[in-house]
């Protein structure tokens, strides 16, 4: 009979201790399929241990299959299949490094959002415990109804908000929604993720070109597209706002088929430093086909993945009938945090806060630009609004060169290029969108330095 | 020329006033396509208001392009496109209605949750304003690999976790990793999501049928798939555990073409009654091709969206390759909370104090089983793990009146038809899963009334 060396001084239970040593034997072929164990007390006797040790390691080894136990014969090696050749793992590469937080996160209010935090945590233990309804907790849509009433001009009835975790994710949804048999049409220049999501998610994304008013229209019919994915708003990296015309023959292109949809992303629109907040497509739509989304990740945090859609009725109802199995992905506390930020007005404070910020620093940017000799060289391009300006810079540069100096110079910009569709034509190499967002007044000088290298040896 | 009735006292600014009255008559045709509107003086003689009203109202419209300004002409209406006839909305679902916590989320340490929560608000500002990195963070990711390390024997390197906003998230993901061209068998009986998830995600779907020892070989050879989704540590709702012999079957299938995939979902593995937990089959992975999945939702609540994927190195080169551009859809918050949970040791202790009430509540249901004289009429399936019973019942109703009364008793059972692929023939109609872990002691005296009338008019 084999014997094992059991310690009982080992914090290791004997039992376990027991099993382990068995099933090693059973893996490696020691005891062979087939073969017939010691009878529980002949072996409780030879290990000197008592019998339930023993009775317990077999059970174990019973549960997981490793044996058999025949009626008043006694306990089986089960027959095992050999396993397969096991293949080198392959090197694994670096994880990403931690991103540092942007500076304008320091302008988040966050000593008011612990306080709600822990104000949700008094309030709401039974709420937190409890499962989220599919579209989201009702307290957070009818904030977010009462946030769009009161900042954009918006009827939106909280039953037709949808909650989900970022806008990746809802992307994500909008294609099931819509069924990725669909052709998606995204401009360009514009979001790279857009495209990747779209891509990853099985669907057929096609680019459409830009004229001064957004999308342009032949561009748009010629794409085949079924579903246009832009922000008329604000567009990114352009900063164009589409105007009144465009959006109403972007209307009656949605509304000349009854499988066309339109989803209005508006991101960034919050911050609009000249006149009044430009009024959605949605708001306009008669067609019930408009898609409005939005997201808090670059308004509050993007440690914080909140973003909302709103589906007209006809694709509400489709979605519950069809994906309305999915649960939430956003924790109910986060929920309840947002809505009480929302409800108590301090969203809308700190957003008018940043907008002040950042049409200072917008305003020191270009005064300082207009009092360098170099700066007629660089052409600021899009409109008032967003976290992103367009420089259009009269450089010998070719983009590749550009895209490496901006890159050593550890400034937040990059060419257009980047977010061109690949193998579509940039239409001016010298454009470079500059995230001023995230830089703070003492690094302008910086900048501007930068920008006189890549001009440089250009005659205006 | 038009007049407009401004109103000084209203606390709507009067460029706002103007600007609303003029796009109104824009917008519905008062004001023609390509008219000439008053000059900027003129109409601020005319209204009594100052210029700058003026100057600001046309500014807004000018932006939103409803009018065009020509130089030393002065302001015209755009010519707009005809809007489509509205769509009559349809008529809207109530929304669905909220579900009432569990009895077992009393149990959990909410007030431990609470503090640990606090604790996180305090220490780690920074890290709350801070992008996540796509993975997760590494705090909660060095954090489950400690605690699969103590309480699962699992060896499991930080790098290879990937977190996200609950389990269907990640089957999305893993959707999009191993490719939508895939076919993808799951157990029959199984989890109704996994098949709504796959589907909705455009991938096939195959059932294959489970035998005393899970997947059946043969059938899962017959499916043509490239990837097997199963839970062989216990199956919901048959409650099988995979014995070693078929593990290692499985294994072989897997090993035997390059391109096969085999999820490895873990749900529930922590509630087991006898012995200890059984070994992963991830940890028995020579493959390099069994993905390991898990989730919080179940154990700790299911307001909290938090579930992991471990993921083999091919595989994790794979997603940071084709999908690293996704950003984790988890908050950090709920991240940071989570590591210290499980570091502190409070989920191990949580885990135990859930198994101690399952078992007492399993005991108690079947002892009071036992006593009735109907009992034998009623064969408890599964092995001693999970939250689930199954129950075999002698009756004779059909599985829709069987779904009926349970339905109408409000426990909270369902037939086990429930959990079949549509189109595949029920075993044992007279088959009901139990979701036990949801009833309070005093409940079972209801349940065994109902189990009584559902049995009735059977001799065994």
């Amino acid at each position: 009979m084999r014997t094992y060396a059991l310690d009982p001084a080992s914090p290791v239970p004997l039992y376990e201790q027991l099993y382990r040593c068995l099933k090693e034997d059973l893996l490696s072929g020691v005891i062979a399929g087939g073969e017939k164990l010691p009878s529980k007390r002949a072996l409780a006797e030879n290990l000197n241990v008592s019998r339930i040790t023993v009775e317990n390691a077999y059970q174990q080894l019973l549960t997981e299959g490793y044996l058999q136990s025949r009626p008043r014969s006694g306990y089986y090696a089960e027959v095992l299949e050999t396993l397969p050749q096991p293949v080198p793992p392959p090197k694994m590469e670096p994880a990403v490094p931690q991103e540092a937080p942007s500076p304008s996160a320091g302008q988040f209010p966050f000593s008011v959002w612990a306080r709600l935090m822990r104000s949700v945590l008094l309030d709401s233990r039974e709420a937190l415990l409890r499962p989220v309804p599919g579209q989201g907790l009702p307290e957070l849509r009818a904030a977010i109804a009462g946030m769009l009433r009161r900042s954009r001009g918006m009827e939106v009835p909280p039953e037709q908000i949808l909650i989900g975790a970022g806008a990746e994710y809802l992307y994500n949804i909008l294609l099931q929604l819509l069924g990725r048999t669909c052709v998606f049409a995204l401009e360009n220049p514009g979001h790279r993720k857009l495209r990747q999501v779209y891509s990853a998610g099985g669907a057929c994304v096609r680019p459409v070109e830009l004229d001064e008013s957004g999308v342009d229209l032949q561009s748009l019919i010629a794409s085949g597209a079924d579903v246009l994915h832009i922000s008329p708003g604000h567009q990114f990296p352009t900063g164009i706002v589409t105007p009144i015309a465009r959006r109403r023959q972007l209307m009656a292109w949605l509304g000349s088929r009854p499988d066309r949809f339109l989803i209005e992303d508006d991101y960034d629109s919050e911050f609009r430093f000249a006149g009044k907040v430009i009024p959605t497509m949605a708001s306009m739509d008669v067609t019930g086909r408009v898609i409005y989304l939005n997201t808090f990740s670059k308004t509050i945090s993007p440690a914080l993945r909140i973003s909302y859609l709103i589906l007209p009725p006809a694709l509400l109802e489709r979605y519950r009938e069809k994906l309305g199995f999915y649960s939430c992905t956003v924790p109910s506390f986060e929920q309840l945090t947002l809505a009480r930020f929302l409800d108590e007005g301090y969203f809308e404070k700190h957003v008018s806060r940043m907008k002040r910020r950042y049409r200072l620093l917008r305003q020191q940017f270009l005064a300082a630009l207009e009092g360098c000799a170099f700066g007629q060289r660089v052409q600021v391009l899009g409109d008032e609004a967003g976290l992103h300006m367009l420089l259009r810079l009269q450089t010998p540069l070719p983009a590749g060169d550009l895209a490496r100096q901006l890159q050593a110079a550890g400034v937040p910009a990059s060419p257009l290029e980047r977010y061109q569709f690949p193998g579509t034509a940039p239409k001016a190499p010298g454009e470079i969108v500059l995230n001023y967002a995230e830089l703070s007044e003492a690094e302008i000088p910086r900048v501007l330095a930068l920008l006189e290298t890549l001009t440089a040896g250009e005659d205006s």
